[in-house]
């Protein structure tokens, strides 16, 4: 156990770089912010490189932590600085990015969510966790969507990175390889020449795919998909947001 | 029209204070940021006490400005002020706070949703957006929710307090009220013993109740219901976001 009181130590800068995409890249690894973080890493056997906990935290967790991993303590302004919260409850934990390649022509199952230039890492969060929540095999990022293992995404996921697959790919591979093995692969659009997503039936194997906040998804990948749905909006408001509507959407096709 | 280049301004001072409860019950008026609230304040002639704008915006839309209403002119440092957002578009109204006062039993049809000590405002914001999509009637908040008119529930509101009735009441009593009028009301609780949602037919009339984000609905308030309702989790997350639990609930339950 090491205690480092300055907000100068290379290891506190190090931690702090980790709330960038470049930060994470270099180390390979990202943080864990809270007791509840740590703990599913902990459950879902996470390689751990570092914990980082103050004096209060270590007091009531210590005898939890694993063994083998270096322990750091803090105090509360340098979890502050380590911290995106404003109030950080004082345990991080440094774990291994997860670096998974896959291949889409190797799935045959599973509901997927396929999410297309998602900007907000709030948004991407709770899909994720809603998807875990639907019982979703897994979930791709296409390209220009935020990096899924930011600070903010990583609180909004609640853990649910340790229950099915995030994964970062190509979404129209994606699409065409799912389709191939008998997938069908839904777009959601905002267009009412679209399909009711109350005509399908529900199903135990299929991709939906979420688009942009402001854009919606590609026109490109929507010529690809197997059918475009729509959410019918009774009443006046233009839109909804797309966690919403992915959990609409997420819980009404799922068997 | 009239130039206001001072922070030390009393209007200024007045227009900032309209972020606290506090200063909105004080004025009777509540302010919207962004030229889209604006519009949908015209379209739905709300009660303009003012509007603030900043030159560059002034030339963008002033004649589309309502006839008779002071209009004050402010630099962007003082938009930023009065606005809760790091980057104002430049536009404000300052309208009249709604003053409704609906007494339950005269509600005979309709979908309600009802929000039980719902804590943090884009949540409320949200369900609000996500209400109004689905062909809701209204929204009425219980005790112990955040209040309505704060500029973060105002923002993800994106103008559906202009769609349906938004309102405070006292929960029990509407649950009450509604069932004497044969409406059913549905609670939700994060329990299996709960009925799942999947069971219940889809209707126009019925309200639902969504609770607090930690601790779910009160206890008292969940024995009065017609019937509680969970969504079944399959995967491994522990709950929904609120938010996302009242769009599939909503969605679900209303015809």
């Amino acid at each position: 156990m090491e205690k480092i009181t300055s907000k100068q130590n290379a290891r506190v800068k190090a931690w702090a770089k980790l709330a960038t995409k470049k930060g994470r890249e270099a180390s390979g690894t990202y943080l864990l912010d809270g007791w509840h973080l740590v703990q599913e890493a902990l459950n879902h056997k996470a390689k751990f490189h570092a914990i980082i906990v103050t004096e209060e935290l270590l007091t009531e967790h210590q005898e939890e932590f694993p063994l083998g991993v270096p322990v750091f303590v803090v105090p509360t302004d340098i979890a502050k600085f380590i911290g995106d919260t404003v109030t950080p409850q004082g345990i991080f934990a440094e774990v291994t990015l997860p670096e998974k390649t896959f291949d889409p022509s190797y799935v045959h199952d599973g509901a997927w969510l396929l999410l297309d230039a998602i900007q907000d890492p709030g948004n991407i969060g709770t899909m994720v966790r809603t998807a875990d929540a639907a019982g979703f095999r897994g979930v791709v990022l296409g390209e220009g969507s935020a990096d899924v293992f930011g600070p903010k995404v990583v609180r909004a996921m609640q853990g649910s990175q340790f229950h099915l697959e995030v994964l970062k790919g190509d979404l129209t591979t994606w699409t065409e390889a799912l389709q191939s093995n008998n997938i069908p692969v839904y777009g959601s659009e905002l267009n009412p020449e679209a399909k009711n997503y109350r005509e399908i039936d529900p199903s135990l194997d299929f991709a939906l795919i979420m688009g942009n906040e402001g854009q919606g998804m590609a026109a490109e990948l929507a010529t690809k998909t197997t059918a475009n749905l729509y959410i019918p909006i009774t009443g006046d408001a233009e839109s909804l947001n797309v966690g919403v509507a992915a959990g609409v959407l997420m819980f009404a096709l799922k068997l």
